[in-house]
């Protein structure tokens, strides 16, 4: 190998929500240099208290570093991105001027939005993580994970030059530490397929309250299931990304048989009076849908629903 | 005059919800003899503790009868039949048997697919009453008035002999009773009316836990309802039910702005933990549109929603 090694002395978990805690809680578990920024009440409690990971596998707290000051993030070798999508434009405007030019980006979140946002507001390179995971946090210090934790990273061209180095080395960190990593050829249709999943479950689980096993159990709910699929894949085929229908059934049994008592994030949100990222899931579906002329009614009801519900916590 | 007026001695509330309870409620307050028809554990309330009217223009404790006994209805010249719909079959079974021939059954319900299962399970005469009232039941014994409280009623011709000596009557009694009643001509068209304001925000009123005013402040709902009021006209029309797209848009406007505070039944329904009617709503609304191959995606969202919610508290 001729290039120098990127090294990532410094990590900053931009976000701290389940997501952000899973992840760098691995990598600060396994004795790297992690600092977790978020809103001050969480920030001083993982301070104060340490992260307690309540894995499936191991329960453990790790003492780690955080802050709710972004300027601490001015050494930054490598960010995890893992804000909620509707926070990723306000965030990256304000750390635009903070982060080292060379810091690596690599975008934890839900969606397809968010390389295209963060790559139009910054110059650093940003990567694409599609994320397998079920977690959720309880009260600001403990993360509790129900399953899965495996990662695939790749660069969607237009976004960061095509260069493996990065994510080579992302690879070899995660994998050091006890989280499954490999880089996808083809990230973007695996961000679809991860972004169809989210569309055909986590508004229903949202709406009502529900575990993925138990949706299904409803013949109507996977009737429902199925026509979101069906509207998603026309879109996503306007957007060059060509998923078969029984490639798309798959991943969605998948979800609902890996994990089954689960809630969806939307379902979390909601429960917990938090604006959800709809907007970002089926009403970017909608979205698109309008853009193109496709009718989407599935989606549609669906978004509309969740949004009403967002309206009764504001 | 030279028919032999119809009088209506003995008149029974048959499901004493909290519409049964407002209408029965009311005759039995102009001094009516009313029998209330429930389970034991409300019959017996109501006989004990007498029926309370918490209304908007009064508030009394109405001393009445009621029975969890179907073979009182023995005597019967007045039924209001008053059960949720999907109760209809079932207790029209039981009580064949029992309901003398000249007993006049008054549908208070819900959708129009009651009067064709009254009529074709009894030789008895089934009125249709179009019910537009906000109401609820706390506890056994109290009935909440929220609004309104005006009857239509009418023959559905098939259904009934075009004799409008019992309507006659039956407006007579209302009115003696302080409840606006009248004589629609064209009754079929008033109950789809009724029907497309049910299938417009019952589901979503229940689906959200919100009420009508809330629940249209939200745009996407209101271009939600909008969509199934589509859907429904579609389906109205090939039953012979032609309504015009602002005709049906000026009904829902008027229950959104009369009816603002209330939830609908099917969220109080969901809310007690008990079965809806929304096989009867936009249950039958999808049902019509797979006979005559219309699809109904809205009106499908909204019912598989209620359905999964349904089937969580089995």
């Amino acid at each position: 190998m001729i290039y120098k090694s990127p090294s990532y002395q410094k990590i900053y978990v931009l976000g701290a929500g389940a997501v952000g805690c899973f992840f760098g809680g691995m990598l600060a578990r396994a004795g790297h240099e992690v600092t977790f920024i978020a809103r001050p009440e969480r920030s001083e409690a993982l301070n104060s208290l340490g992260l307690e990971m309540d894995c499936k596998v191991f329960h453990e707290t790790i003492q780690v570093k955080a802050s709710s000051e972004l300027s601490t993030l001015k050494d930054a070798d490598l960010v995890l991105l893992s804000v909620k999508s509707l926070d990723t434009a306000r965030t990256l405007a304000q750390v635009k001027s903070i982060l080292p030019s060379e810091a690596v980006i690599l975008s934890l979140q839900n969606g397809v939005a968010n390389i295209d946002i963060a790559s139009k507001m910054i110059a650093n390179p940003v990567y694409a993580a599609v994320v397998y995971v079920a977690a959720g946090m309880i009260g600001q210090s403990t993360m509790k994970h129900h399953g899965r934790g495996e990662l695939l990273v790749g660069s969607l061209g237009t976004a960061s030059p095509a260069n493996n180095e990065n994510l080579e080395e992302i690879c070899k960190l995660f994998e050091g530490a006890s989280v499954p990593c490999s880089i996808a050829p083809q990230i973007k249709r695996d961000m679809w397929l991860k972004f169809l999943v989210n569309c055909s479950f986590n508004a229903i689980s949202g709406i009502g309250q529900i575990s993925y096993g138990e949706m299904v159990k409803s013949s109507g709910i996977v009737k429902m299931i199925e026509e979101i699929t069906k509207e998603f894949l026309a879109i996503a085929a306007l957007e060059d990304v060509n998923i078969s229908m029984s490639e798309a059934l798959t991943a969605n049994d998948s979800i609902a048989t890996t994990m089954v008592t689960q809630v969806s994030s939307t379902a979390q949100d909601l429960a917990k009076g938090k604006m959800t990222e709809i907007d970002f899931l089926n009403g970017y579906i909608v979205e698109l849908g309008q853009r193109y002329g496709v009718p989407t009614p599935y989606n549609q009801s669906v978004y509309a629903l969740v949004k009403m519900m967002e309206s009764k916590i504001k």
